[in-house]
């Protein structure tokens, strides 16, 4: 079992995170990463996050669900990788839950803009990194 | 063929990280990121990495050499991501290539330690990111 220690420091990094890497695998099977905004800290088994429906990571993300979500703090030599898999929403619920002031920006017909979509991750396991340590856990050991 | 402000976003964001993001896969077809100490920015093809021989990318990157390398502004919404395979190197020239003062305390034998090996990461393509914009280019129109 977890401790709280490591409990502790997989809660504080997700919490002061402002940016989430995410992984997923393109089309010929080579890993992608990108840097997305957090926007809730909810929980962590299940992560949201906003894009546009034409986006290249939704077209990635339909065809093989294998995703990742990265946060970190480097300069301390700590992070953790949530593993798990993604779903692309377009329900109505999901998109108000998740919609944010100024998200018209990206989205300029507003919060039921058909290339505004929720990406819903859902993690069973992960690894959190400190310095030359690792450790892997369940998710239901952290939630 | 690439213009050249996008080509100077991709060297600018190179050359001012100190911490790139490694995507690989592991062993049940996952992606993975892990931050890395950016150590040289002498070219985009070729970029090198230091790690510990017994660590789970290493095992991971020998199984499958599928790779990236992503570098990225979260707050300026600008990113770049190398695709490529990634090869362990163990010679020992290219392993006092890449050591460093201090790097002792990673790998407490030294630069002939066995467990200090080098990532050489050949990159074949990559994406820019800036804003919404994405495009996709050959390492040939960068380097």
């Amino acid at each position: 079992m977890m401790n709280q220690t490591a409990r502790k420091s997989i809660l504080d990094l997700r919490e002061n995170s402002t940016v989430a890497y995410l992984g997923s695998s393109d089309s010929e099977g080579y890993p992608a990463i990108r840097a997305m905004l957090v926007l809730e800290h909810d929980a962590l088994r299940t992560q949201y996050f906003s894009t546009n429906t034409s986006s290249g990571k939704v077209t990635e993300l339909l065809a093989n669900p294998k995703a990742s979500v990265y946060y970190c703090r480097p300069e301390a030599y700590e992070g953790v990788l949530f593993i798990g898999e993604m779903e692309v929403c377009h329900d109505q619920p999901t998109k108000d839950f998740l919609w944010r002031e100024g998200f018209e920006r990206y989205y300029p017909e507003g919060v039921t803009d058909p290339d505004y979509c929720v990406l819903k991750f859902t993690a069973k396991r992960g690894r959190i990194y400190g310095g030359p340590n690792k450790m892997e856990f369940g998710i239901d050991e952290v939630e």
